[in-house]
């Protein structure tokens, strides 16, 4: 074990114990770490297989930490030691959490504007795809990824996964109360492979499209594999919870289960990650104290981000669209829009205050389609999502809020200092604002597709026109001279 | 007055009678037809100036009518006579009746499938102008316009009219007691040019964009113009009522006075030619029983169409989406839609049941936009909304009528003989179809904005997939195999 860790990166205890019995159901190992700030952490450990236990620790304070282990096996019991955690630097601003009731930012304050897309199951293809699949990240504007942990069986899914959860097999049964440490080991690599490129990990805990039986487990196990996982994984900065894609599909949960499942979680992740659970249908009850942020699908074939500023009011959380249909061209609504659509569904929910997903299914000759596998990335709209992320970051440092605006051109941003207006679908030659007189703004017409910003030479106030391009996806951005 | 007369075209009395006093409000003049065949209709003369009345009739049934005058003038009163009604013939189809719940048939029985667009004051604009509208409608693929009685005063609409409905001017006040036979002349002239080219005249009553007063003139004269105007037109056969455009936005009307209004003009018209009321925001009560038709305007920026089938079974009536937004780049969102746009919102009303119609609004250096005063049409719709209209004539004779369907593609059609699909601003490569075996159906695979039909060489049944082209605006029709 080091003596030193950075601050928000982890340090892991790695013990040798037991492996008589179950290690994995017999065993119980944590440690008490505290700091000389006062600051207390309890983490628990796992079991890693060939009598290794693991304790992983993610300091959220710099200073000196000492610790002490806990354990049911007298080996591992009353370890102690201490380490210095060290002030986080370059780009590492810690986990992030919600700030400003609608927004997030990381743990040190840097805002984060989540620009999510999906590869549900990118961790189960070849690792060449896998390599393939980060590099594109890499290049892309994406700073979450919404991922599942378990492999997934579906329209163009039928691909076996190199790692299964539980030891055994299909033809001869899982043994569901021992955990598969490859499995696990592989799946923390990649998210710190995501970790390594600023990418949070919208880590999806259960899912619908199943054949191997991870999603009928027993509650007994499903437990057990919540506090297994939550012992791996919650150091890693960037891990989000998501209980669920598409919870309502997974007909053998009752509320209850989603409702003891998120008790699981949060009270063995001790750094209280984000998290949240998604719907296919009916949306959960995101009142639900639990819930960080509501992790949206699209509700509607036709309209869904232009609910954000009305689902904010209504929940009084971040509004994050994870689902606003797919840019592809396959069979289904869900995953055949343009990436014209997909631009606009990502602008209505931004100037409405919220975050809007991407995902990718464009038919591919071996069924490689970015949602769930990962790979290239085909789509016009993956730029233009880029383009958008450097409007909001030179945007207003809480982030976008709604503000009062005409029926037909949302606006966003702060009364009196700046404002971001869309004009989505519509082609307007011009445009008429009415502002308080004796505030003078800089206009930006913007392009958003075309990825333009023109700064007009004059600046303006109180009421003015400005003339526009007529054509669609267009957006003004006034900010105000000093 | 000619002896003879085409069933649904109309016979003018022409009498000469008193010139003292007013003879607007002072003279009473009716007349009772009645067939050979037992028919009997009651209709009101009018005053058209200078000593001459009038009594228009539009024959329902061929044959021997006799008639038979009655007035307060007993110069005007007893007055006898007959013609004989010969059946209509060409394009003579009678007045559009509504047939089959949600759809419209001509009195003949032909299949009436609105096909509308709006030319709000196009009669009040020069001579040339409305000759060019008439050119442009007779070459397009419009069968109905919404057209108002009164002239308009908006945005782009500064000019004044050349008739004015009531004797007096602006300067020195309107006599509400004394028409302008010009007027009314005027108006009638150009719904007879709308008749000869197989057009309904969707005449809007009232409405709010006024700076003259008709907007706000008492209740005795809002009566009396709706008798007025009833007596005049009621027998043109392409007339259909429009009591308001925006009746919300007429701030001095309440719905008391709708209700009258309608009282007057149902009681008034003995033809019970069509009748709504255009809303604004909120809708009318659409469920009262004088109202033949609804007449919506979209509800929302972004989903009004698609709402088509659920309004048909809220109210039970045809659903005509007579304001979905114009086609257009003016600063407005009802006024800056794409013609894909706009050709995408009247194929979805389609496969819903409805019927969408069409406005134009793209500026033109003299402030001529077709929505209000007609002339060219510049924008790249009409073209498909004709090819729509195409594909409706080539559907069920009873009109298209929703199935149900999955949540991505809507359809229309009768169950195992026709069906149309509708794949919108979607993009699909592909898509399987699900049907009963055993019945066999030709494949069109339609580009809706290309405006092309390519039917496939093989037939299919039972469960299939078709290949399509993975862009927007396709459509597939299947039409069983006998």
């Amino acid at each position: 074990m080091p003596t030193t860790v950075e601050q928000w990166d982890y340090i892991e205890l790695t013990l040798e114990g037991t492996q008589a019995g179950n290690p994995f159901t017999e065993v119980t190992l944590a440690a008490e770490f505290v700091s000389d700030a006062g600051e207390q952490v309890g983490a628990s450990g796992f079991y890693d297989g060939d009598g290794i236990y693991r304790i992983r620790f993610m300091p959220t304070v710099p200073g000196v930490w000492r610790y002490r282990t806990r354990s049911s096996d007298s080996e591992l019991d009353g370890i102690e030691g201490a380490f210095t955690c060290l002030p986080a630097n370059g780009d590492n601003h810690g986990p992030v959490r919600v700030r400003h009731q609608y927004h997030f930012a990381y743990a040190d304050g840097t805002p984060y504007r989540p620009i999510g897309t999906t590869c549900y199951a990118w961790t189960h293809q070849e690792e060449e795809l896998q390599e393939a699949t980060l590099a594109t990240l890499q290049d892309g504007p994406f700073n979450k990824l919404r991922m599942c942990v378990f492999p997934k069986y579906y329209q163009y899914n039928t691909n076996e996964p190199s790692y299964h959860a539980f030891e055994g097999s299909m033809e001869d049964g899982w043994d569901y109360e021992r955990f598969n440490p490859l499995f696990f080991r592989h799946l923390e690599r990649r998210i710190a492979d995501l970790r390594a490129l600023g990418i949070e990990a919208d880590l999806i805990l259960f899912h619908p499209y199943d054949r191997w039986g991870y999603d009928k487990m027993s509650a007994e196990t499903d437990d057990r594999y919540l506090r297994y996982i939550t012992a791996r994984l919650s150091a890693y900065r960037n891990v989000w919870w998501s209980l669920a894609n598409e919870y309502d599909l997974m007909r053998a949960k009752t509320t209850d289960d989603w409702e003891r499942f998120a008790e699981v979680v949060t009270s063995h992740d001790p750094y209280d990650h984000l998290i949240s659970i998604h719907n296919c249908i009916p949306f959960y009850d995101y009142t639900r104290p639990w819930i960080t942020h509501c992790s949206v699908q699209r509700v509607d074939a036709y309209r869904t981000a232009e609910n954000t500023d009305q689902w904010r009011q209504q929940w009084r959380k971040p509004i994050v669209i994870d689902e606003c249909a797919y840019e592809g061209n396959i069979d289904w609504g869900w995953g055949n829009i343009t990436g014209e659509e997909m631009v606009r569904r990502f602008w209505e929910g931004a100037v409405r205050g919220g975050y809007v997903g991407h995902g990718e299914t464009y038919l591919h000759p071996q069924d490689i389609l970015w949602w769930s596998k990962g790979g290239q990335l085909h789509g016009s709209s993956p730029a233009r999502i880029g383009f958008l992320r450097t409007i909001l970051e030179e945007g207003p440092e809480h982030g976008l809020n709604p503000l009062p605006s005409d029926w037909d051109v949302p606006r966003a941003g702060i009364e009196g200092e700046y404002y971001l207006y869309y004009f989505g679908f519509n082609q307007p030659s011009y445009r008429h604002f009415k502002l308080d007189p004796g505030v003078r703004y800089q206009v930006d017409v913007i392009d958003t597709w075309g990825m333009t910003v023109r700064t007009l030479d004059q600046t303006f106030e109180g009421n003015f026109r400005i003339d526009l391009p007529g054509k669609q996806y267009m957006a003004v951005r006034l900010i105000r001279v000093r």
